[in-house]
């Protein structure tokens, strides 16, 4: 089958992915590029369709020959978030996560809670940061950045697939079950004293907050201790990318 | 004045400082709004115009009114690099900075060698940092993003006017100016097994590579000892900005 019209009910459908309202309703999302698809074929993403595009060369043996539809180049420069063609793109299955009440925390040492991260760019990263030290669980605040966002996915390079992302709107019954596990909450605050380095993480969840506003008022309350990365010299605040990073290191570096 | 024009002399020629060929000729870089120019004046970054939207209300007492040049929102829209209109622009000479030959390194107890880092967001990130922690000096390989591209601009928010970014051509010149001041070379290696948990990184040098290929093999063999940051699960690497960052507060935990 090969499909040249950017006309078709499933191209338009398979395009409405895109937007997340579209990804919310269909519980859908798409993949884009041979690296990234083959990376949730082996994490067992349950794949409906890929789209390959004419005279590029995919295949995986995982991969049942009825999934696999062709397409014009210009059907998939319209199905694609990216400027250059991925030569190929998979419609997925979202991964289907327990709700707050029924996570089994079991015996994880470390959580990270994201309160309203909202670029993309950051956010995938701090899933592929998060994947690389074997986190198991990322609690998101609702109104975050959809991880299902093209430019999320690219950016965890895969990791999206083997971390548990488990959104959540009612912050106290997230902490509530975090406390009852004995899990000692830590939220990020730039106005605040207590060191990272003074800090022991063992059993612990820290929150990261918003780009401009950081950790929402509620949630730093919620918290048992607020705890800073030092700095020095004349810069106000790190990307939080790269705050979240430092301080999950540190965490690990205490566990290694 | 208020210039309406795009065709312009003095337009087009401050347009094209979009390019890094023409911010190499003129050595002149453009800053992109009120928050970065704020930062660039406290800094005593020379700046040679401002230029404003019309409608767009902005005043530094440290700017004399003949700098300033008032534009239509047409002619803004083409100078900035930006989507949105920054609403003021301005038209900076480029800091003057030594040859390595002439670098007096003081004593300052760590250095950071870029080779190759190619993404402007990264490397706009990794000045950041470094700022955050208060390091003086970054050497940039030759060939890496220009640092004065507007997004790495962007991406610094203001560290890029205090931290020194040193460009070198010849590793051999920059190795041996390091080692002959009893700074250890570390180059960052995913395939090697020293942690960077168990070096200690006073007086050192630490040399990140590119995206894809990490650290060229003449800066690999330059350096005294290969490290890597320790990593579980199936991540096969981190970030550049991120792992660079890592580093770095590792070294600052260190000293601190």
């Amino acid at each position: 089958m090969l499909i040249t019209s950017r006309n078709n009910d499933l191209i338009k459908k398979v395009k409405s992915l895109n937007d997340k309202k579209f990804r919310n309703q269909y519980n859908q999302f798409l993949i884009e590029g041979d690296k990234m698809i083959n990376e949730a074929i082996k994490e067992k993403i349950k794949i409906e369709y890929i789209f390959i595009e004419e005279g590029y060369d995919w295949k995986n043996s995982e991969i049942d020959d009825s999934k696999i539809i062709n397409v014009s180049s210009s059907v998939m420069e319209v199905l694609s978030s990216l400027k250059n063609s991925p030569g190929v793109l998979a419609v997925a299955e979202k991964k289907d996560v327990p709700g707050i009440e029924s996570i089994k925390l079991g015996d994880e040492e470390l959580f990270l809670i994201l309160d309203n991260v909202q670029d993309p760019g950051n956010i995938g990263t701090i899933i592929r940061t998060a994947d690389s030290i074997g986190l198991k669980y990322i609690f998101i605040k609702e109104g975050s950045c959809d991880i299902y966002n093209p430019k999320v996915l690219r950016s965890t390079m895969g990791s999206i697939f083997r971390v548990e992302c488990v959104t959540f709107s009612d912050n106290n019954k997230l902490i509530q079950k975090l406390k009852s596990n004995n899990i000692k909450i830590y939220a990020t605050n730039l106005n605040t004293s207590k060191s990272i380095y003074d800090v022991d993480f063992k059993n612990s969840a820290i929150i990261v907050g918003n780009e401009s506003n950081g950790v929402s008022e509620e949630l730093l309350n919620l918290a048992e201790e607020q705890i800073k990365i030092p700095m020095r010299g004349n810069t106000e605040s790190l990307n939080v990318a790269i705050a979240t990073s430092i301080i999950l290191y540190e965490a690990f570096r205490q566990f290694i």
